[in-house]
């Protein structure tokens, strides 16, 4: 199964299959038929066997499909049975809800730094991790083994730190800085760009007062 | 040109040649060849020139693009002409990150409430705004036209309220809580689901180490 090609657009429903899962096992389901879970997730029962097969033959005609198995499979393709060590860097009120975010220490996510300029920022706690100065960004990479850095700095210093950490072996970056980063393809970039996904609502909404005004 | 259909593959797109437009247009950059914002944005030139033409004839060849004119062509495409009333539900972390981005203002959305249940938060201002207790959500909303609630509440809150303010006339729910909504279809519905995002960049590396291991 190890070896099998799973395609992208497969990867990226993937967390979505595995929070609904997650959702039915905290209800204590034990078991869904495709079209339960179709009906649920508002996909078509077809395209669910189609995705989850490629995960080995976890459904079963007549059966369904065991939540529990599932969940954990998606899991491990996920890569979330391994913990990942996270810093953030820019701790203003988005890098605190990062940090705060409970569901993340849920899946494997283990908040290890913080880092910030202000100095009314450094030395104050959250969720259990000391703020510090960013000078000292280098020398705790260098210690620590550190997968990912949110950035949530404003977007002129994103690109800089952003480059820098990667530099010092960060292996993946989270941006929530409104600026596309160019960084070295061995490193993994996921963009947060919330300023794009409000103007996507503008968009549908004068679309719609649009099309109601040529009624 | 109004009339012309433009695919929800331009679309999703298009808040990001704004972005790049916007950042040119403060860098006073007066017009760009389609080949140099190729570069800048990692899309192929003959893709922008493609995206671009739905927007009328902006382009000249040896001339380029006029950063300002389409800039602003874009912005109508996407209703950033028009300001829209935001109200955001739930003002931890998060609530007021999304409150004090001053990029919001920038782009025309304006805040105009804010609702928590939290004794220790009602009544707090947060860039000009006072808390309001969420019991008072269906007088403002009837008061006052709402155009995008933005909803970061736990999960386990987050169908019942924003049904409620769909209900009330709300036009579109900007949801952060990491569950799928079902809401009338009159109702436009953008999602941020984080834990998605940040398992994508778990995906990745562990994509990553295993075929490092295989090689």
């Amino acid at each position: 199964m190890s070896e099998k090609h799973i395609s992208s657009a497969v990867i990226k429903r993937l967390p979505r299959y595995y929070r609904y899962l997650g959702d039915l096992l905290e209800n204590e389901v034990v078991r869904i038929s495709s079209k339960e879970l179709s009906e649920r997730m508002n996909v078509t029962a077809s395209q669910i066997r189609q995705d989850l097969n490629n995960f080995g033959g976890f459904g079963q005609q007549g059966y369904g499909y065991n939540v529990e198995h599932l969940y954990k499979e998606i899991a491990k393709i996920l890569g979330l049975e391994n913990e990942h060590s996270v810093i953030i860097i820019g701790v203003g009120n988005l890098g605190q809800a990062i940090a705060n975010y409970h569901d993340f220490k849920k899946r494997g996510f283990v908040l290890s730094g913080l880092f910030d300029v202000n100095p009314d920022i450094i030395g104050k706690v959250v969720n259990g991790v000391t703020v510090k100065h960013t000078d000292e960004l280098a020398e705790f990479i260098k210690e620590n083994d550190i997968d990912i850095a949110a950035i949530t700095v404003p977007k002129e210093k994103a690109p800089k730190i952003a480059l820098e950490v990667s530099n010092l072996g960060v292996k993946a970056i989270w941006n929530f800085a409104p600026t596309d980063l160019k960084l070295p393809d061995s490193v993994i970039v996921e963009n947060v760009h919330l300023a794009d996904s409000l103007m996507r609502v503008s968009y549908s909404i004068n679309a719609r007062n649009k099309s109601k005004k040529d009624d």
